[in-house]
């Protein structure tokens, strides 16, 4: 089969032929045909210091991707051939304290599909039975292939109370992108967007945003004062990793607001703890994965009730052959990135 | 009356006499017996950075007291000459949406007593009605002098859930310490603390912990995971505002867990953002004040039900006209130190 | 001025001329241009068994208002006459323990207007300063006046997170249809309604329920069973009091669902704890009054937005004089039945 | 091997030889030691209604349990021969919706052993690997064989917020003795028992409670006013399923408390919902089994700590060839009682 494949350390990808996997007893074995473009797949490919010290190749990358499924093993019940699926790219390891009270997505041992073991971006994926998630009816393929970034920001939505609240969303990559969105749909009374790229923030009023802000051009925290009396916001989600992004947050949440933060930041940030956290008695949070599967029902949900539509994050679409031309486009401000390993776009 | 001041900008105070307040209709006129020395006195004494931001001289100082009423306005009720009270220091504006929503902790217009406005190293203060708090026949003088950071103690330790968890307390100053002693009596499993003092590290064993650690000596992390299976602390109670306290603090907390910080630190601190917070999906939370009057109601009740006993943290006591012996004190590694307005001493 | 008045124990009011209250130092004098019809107002037209045994006359009745402001007391600040403003009616007492730790809405010792002293339905109310709550620009006088009602809907599906969710709502007098709406804007995936008025069902729907039921002709179980695969909804909303409406909420809430209680039955109600409750691991909540002022700022939060539109449940206006057919109409299925004081309607 | 069957519908049970039962490949063969009584296995041996309904004779039953691994299956990981282990008594299904979002303690598939599957009070069980539970050395055989009891008791107490408050836990069966001990070490200022049988009394108030009541000779609510200022209890942990203390709790809780059930009443209890849950604001929690596996967790810790002593409430030890001896006990105002597989008792 056709797979993406991170063959050796250092710089590039390399799309080749390699065996199918086959399926376990409890395993899944799911022909794919859409898969999502994520910055983890270009820190791979451009094998950053993250990515030289987690990655043992050769190894086949992608872990956002939809199918159908070929075959299923002999103990799985609950799915069957020709279901339409995606599934949870975290594999946690079940035993863990952290499995075993809810917490499966900081487990101490999870192997992350695309990075720890092969992943997705291949003709054919195993997945444990556990991890499959059946897409209704209704849904396209391609939103079955974001499943995975799209409940990053569930996770990151649900951990704040936005009802009736102002929410800041800083950076409007694909995630902070959704998040303007279900934040728009729980009942947020006046979402703020910011973020550099121009046809990001664009994107941005196109999910849902009240205001958006280019940092660059404009001062976060004047605009952000001026509209909310003086008071700041009630929550900030950021999804940038940028330390500007984060200090600003920081600084423009209200007195007794909450952070949360899911973008990862390369260094260490400096804070003003006494400032920015403990006189205004602010709470963050650290966001990492999906709730297993709290965020998947979820997200099963909205989308099933049409709370959210999620499409028009959705702004290239490419061959899985043309995976360099993918690349360029998540690094000048696309939205989310689609490649189609089954020709087909939907 | 006999008053500590704060006459001019720059270092010193001075125990003068001055005119006594008047009560009005809501206020009620209190004898003050007792009061407790605060890092912030030391800081004002000092005339650091923050108290030459803050402090309009003259102002009289202090705001951790107790006392007997010795005269009521007209209009309050509930109150009465004779009652042994202490206050809450922080007068809160009422009208704002954090005092309208029981966030009165971090209203925006607070007015402290002892730096905005006129304290209690008095023979005298004035204070709202609504501020004063009754003690329960029982319990001392002396201990109801330090109500107000027996009170951030009872605020952090409650913001956290410590039942059957490892908690760690960095900083075992007076308030640190009476950590130790509220989680021990919430059904904390294993307490951790460090300090670089010696002295204090045997108060807060006195006080319930279990494990100490003089951060100088040893090593946190290794001792903590040693401890706990390599998981980390549950929760983090940081106490001390040390960067290398908050930064260990963050290292130490096991993933899902808990850390809230009351220690201010000076200046801004550089965390791992990515490392200690999002990959673990930890919460920090910025911990002021008390909760009005939810940390009081909690306050009386432990004191009255025995739960804990503050008292081994008192460990100097010193007449008014001492107070410069007693701020060395507090720089020696003291526990909470008591001047005596009074003459008295329990 | 003129007022709606319970001269004496029994059945019926009066319309009369009474003196104008005037305003203590703390207080506001709001002229009276619009009030909303309640229950509990016909409760007390009709003098059943709780009137008869809260109310003292003579008083004048009627807790939902909005006017303007005519004059303020000597010590208030934040209030200024001309202002729009309707008021929280329960006037709580600021002491208790419930008052001092953010649960006014329980205190011991409220006194709520129309009931335990002179109420709205007349051409004045003095109320005391921290009561009332200023209307935007941009909500209308009617909208205004039933800012009670409607905080109490707000309170009930606060109480619950909906996101998401399957909601049911129990009883679609007002509250009810409020309800709707709000749960609509927070994210609720599919609302039920039911409700034994043909009208009221109609209404139901306008607010934005996906599905209506009466159980007078449909089997409530049996509907929902059949459109949440078998498991029942997520949170039930009983706004009615009817006691076939609870057991059957309890009936069809999902296993570890919620279900909040608002409307009051008049006798005991026989409950399946083992089945229902304890079983199911069910949360149950009772919701008096609204929150001070968390649920009026989610109000004002919402309303300015734009995230809810509670006019459709308005569906009668009179003016003062026709009290009587206002009380029929509230006996006939009407949503929200408003009276004008000062002839105006909007 | 021995086994304690019910062989067919109606009344009684025969200590009978069985063939041991073999573990497949992810299960785990236990020796028995040693087994708790509970008040279903005297429902099962008199044949209610319950039992009637819901068994499918023959089975083995007991549920409460601990014992040494003999062997574990080809594909088990993380438990050896030898271990002394207990287990979770529910088998919950692993794929509804309730296990997949952290509630399989409410698993509409749960298969509970000694009911609906082959029980414990058997020389040998078979138990899948995820159920079994690690003791830790230095905790007993006797207290192992509890940990479900137990367990439910700490998943009671755990529900509520007990810190610094008043509980009034009603019905001191074990269950209700665990949960005194519970929310003493828990930080629970003053802890109420009520029940009727004086030999459990006694036990309350070995195990912490501050005041005993036995409602057949004196007035709950009077007792409980006169105690907290006339507010009631902050919390009610309801362990009897006595319709009368159901409501007598009800009755009894203060404004805005908790109310906890776990004691099943047998048929409809009539509840007053708007004078004791909407005009209080109270909220009612059904817990049922143990939350898989934080309630463990917890247990595990508070026992290691020392935290709590479970042991008093086990007054009675018995060979199993006692069984009916056994069940007596139960019926005569017995703490727990164990019996023994194994001849051992500690």
């Amino acid at each position: 089969m056709r797979a993406l494949v991170k063959e050796r350390p250092g710089k590039g990808l390399v799309l080749k032929d390699v065996p199918a996997p086959r399926p376990g007893p409890r395993d899944v074995l799911i022909r794919v045909a859409r898969v999502g473009l994520c910055g983890t797949d270009a820190h791979i490919y451009a094998w950053n210091a993250w990515a030289a010290g987690r990655l043992k190749p050769p190894v086949v990358i992608g872990h956002e991707f939809a199918g159908v499924i070929a075959e299923v093993g002999s103990e799985v019940t609950g799915h069957a051939p020709g279901d339409t699926v995606t599934a949870e790219s975290h594999i946690a390891c079940g035993v863990c304290v952290q499995c075993r009270t809810g917490n499966a997505h900081i487990c101490r041992s999870v192997r992350i599909i695309g990075v720890d073991i092969d992943g997705a971006f291949a003709d054919f994926i195993v997945m444990p039975a556990a991890n499959v998630w059946k897409i209704d009816s209704g849904i396209s393929m391609d939103v079955a292939a974001i499943h995975d970034p799209l409940g990053n920001a569930f996770h990151t939505v649900m951990s704040a109370d936005v009802r009736g609240r102002s929410v800041l969303v800083t950076g409007c990559g694909p995630i902070g992108l959704f998040c303007i969105g279900i934040a728009k749909a729980s009942g947020a009374s006046r979402i703020f967007a910011s973020e550099v790229q121009p046809a990001r923030l664009e994107l941005a009023r196109m999910m849902g945003a009240h205001q958006i802000i280019n940092p660059a051009t404009a001062d976060l925290e004047q605009v952000i004062r001026s509209q909310t009396d003086g008071l700041g916001v009630d929550v900030v989600l950021e999804m940038s990793g940028h330390p500007r992004a984060i200090r600003g947050g920081l600084r423009v949440v209200r007195d007794g607001g909450e952070v949360c933060l899911l973008g990862l930041p390369e260094d260490e940030v400096p804070l003003d703890v006494s400032r920015d956290i403990i006189f205004k008695g602010v709470t963050l949070k650290g966001i990492i994965g999906r709730r297993m599967f709290e965020t998947w029902y979820a997200m099963r949900s909205y989308l099933k009730a049409g709370l959210l539509d999620p499409r028009p994050v959705i702004t290239h679409r490419f061959a899985i052959d043309d995976f360099e031309k993918a690349l360029e486009a998540i690094h000048s401000g696309a939205g989310k990135v689609i490649l189609s390993m089954d020709g087909g776009a939907s």
